[in-house]
């Protein structure tokens, strides 16, 4: 029997884009550009599943080289409605120079292609594919803004409450501390007692730090301190909220399902934040999504928004979507959909993300 | 102040080498070939440090876009002495894409050039500059050896013997277990009772399996049992251990200080095995091995030989040098030198691994 689902080809392009203005956390350094390695999976009857994954501008290329000389070769003549199998093949295949880091990154951008397959062969949007809790789920809004001078952080708030969200997040980690509580007494001020607010210390601090900043922070009723110092520290992030008195996000850099389960168990973070950028794409980010569930935990995101919001709007346990600064929405056809403070999935088949390669053609990268 | 240290080039070369023959472990697959991405960073007074990783196949080429495309414009014009502390910065450089994984390779590289810069500097050999506990530690020597019929492995056990080796090391995760126990005991046979004897399931089992094949391999008295389930399943091997009463080795799949750190405290391993070309070079394995001893513990190694030789003959805790299967000694000067069972560290400054860039170049893939 023919197989219309096997893989015939995979194309990887890099798109190395500019941000419109320099933006800067704790522990990034200053961002410049995004790196957006894309990546399209042919199957024999000629369907197109298109996937892809971020960076903050570095390691672009590798990971391109990573999908192309390395996952190409293996994928070429698989199944692809097998995504979950699959999944475990590639991490196996490429696993030594693998198990997290940058090769999640590979993983993801083909697992997402693999997904929206999956879900234009079952003619269904993904947020019901995946479950279909809800079509939306709440939102809130959070810039790069830790060099933004305390004006232009508090402009920038207040567009975000004109857009229409209900929910938003400021980077911690100036040099003095009271600039940062400053900082989230202005805030508060400004967006008043009903709206969430989220702070984010970009693994800045030592645990001491971050403990006192938390205290410190008592006052203007923050949700979440996120990543107060490096992720690894699972007792570390335990001690932090438990003297604190702070719940605890986490989950952007960690690559793997172990991690976040360590991150759960040992270190009882409140809010896990998988990306599925990063993560190993759709599948890595279900099996947190379910694990966040199993632990009675809700599940939130990191990046990516335009893929997230049908994710988390399918689980029963969505909380947050980040929406990030990262302009992707000036690339795709369809722009975040904002109602009431919540994104509302987009109710297409496949994934939902369809790019404008005319306007991405300019900053494709040449390898 | 001119500074003679500071960077000035850093040059990325790939090889992609044929092994003699296809060598098969449980969970790596066939292997045809092994990587070797070498980088050279010169400094402004002319001198060289060479640094290199392995791979066992996959992922040269995505190492060496790493650290020509991400590492390289961060480190020119850095100071090259400071090799600790560019350690940490190019971490935070790359942490995103980074944090372990494919990223670790590409730091131990360029980290094992800067160590070899600096032990030419002090007119130093490695094994003086970092401690110099003896000149000398014990070898082990085991090949890939799982697709082996059982008379090519006694064989091969029989030629480690003959070059003088007093420890062996064969691989485990047969179909059936009863034929990984026949493989131990027919070993054990071979080489009498007074040489050592490790195992190695390379992730084959489940923890239920492991502790099964524990028991079943106790009356040859294997010196440590490797690897019997992913290492990430801290939990599994600290149960392995106690239920199954056998000493656990494990790290070559570690790719942070902090997984050690598990490893040692939660999984309470009784062998750790950095890597130097996959736990972040010479510095990242030097913390480990000073973990190690802080949790008293002897600190071995996986692969690399001929710079192994180096680090742990220097430690007060070096314990057991793996003298792998891939045929690095045909491309470099000095050729594993072994005195009553123990491999002895080259005298010359630097680290004492110098290449033979003639028989490589047939190798080098252009990029």
């Amino acid at each position: 029997m023919a197989n219309d689902s096997q893989i015939v080809d995979v194309i990887t392009s890099l798109y190395h884009i500019p941000l419109p203005e320099v933006m800067g956390d704790a522990k990034h350094g200053m961002h410049t550009h995004f790196d957006v390695p894309i990546v399209k999976v042919i199957v024999q009857d000629g369907r197109q599943g298109i996937g892809y994954t971020y960076t903050g501008g570095l390691g672009g290329r590798a990971i391109a080289s990573l999908i192309e000389h390395d996952l190409r070769p293996f994928l070429l003549g698989q199944d692809a409605s097998c995504v979950e199998s699959l999944w475990d093949a590639m991490q196996w295949k490429i696993h030594y120079i693998g198990r997290g880091g940058l090769a999640s990154f590979a993983i993801s951008a083909v697992d997402i292609a693999l997904w929206d397959l999956r879900a234009k062969k079952a003619d269904e949007p993904l947020w019901k594919l995946l479950g279909g809790a809800d079509n939306s789920v709440k939102a809130y809004a959070g810039a790069i803004d830790l060099n933004f001078p305390l004006e232009k952080l508090l402009q920038n708030n207040r567009t975000y409450l004109e857009r229409g969200f209900r929910a938003v997040k400021i980077k911690l980690g100036q040099e003095r501390l009271e600039e940062d509580i400053e900082r989230i007494a202005a805030v508060r001020e400004l967006i008043g007692p009903d709206v969430d607010l989220m702070v984010d210390a970009n693994m800045k601090w030592s645990v001491a730090t971050a403990i006192t900043a938390a205290k410190r922070m008592k006052p203007y009723n923050v949700l979440w301190l996120e990543e107060p110092t490096i992720p690894e520290d699972y007792d570390g992030y335990l001690r932090i909220s438990e003297r604190g008195g702070i719940p605890i996000a986490a989950g952007e850099n960690y690559r793997t399902i172990y991690e976040f389960a360590c991150a759960m168990t040992r270190g009882k973070i409140d809010f896990p934040q998988p990306d599925a950028s990063n993560i190993g794409g759709i599948t890595g980010w279900l099996k947190v999504a379910h694990l966040a569930q199993t632990y009675n935990l809700p599940v939130c995101s990191h990046g990516m928004q335009e893929l997230h919001v049908s994710l988390l709007s399918a689980m029963p346990n969505g909380a947050y979507l980040e929406v990030h600064s990262f302009p992707i929405d000036a690339y795709t056809t369809r722009p975040l959909v904002l109602q009431d403070g919540r994104a509302v999935a987009p109710n297409v088949t496949g994934t939902g993300v369809e790019f404008r390669w005319d306007l991405l053609e300019p900053f494709e990268q040449s390898r």
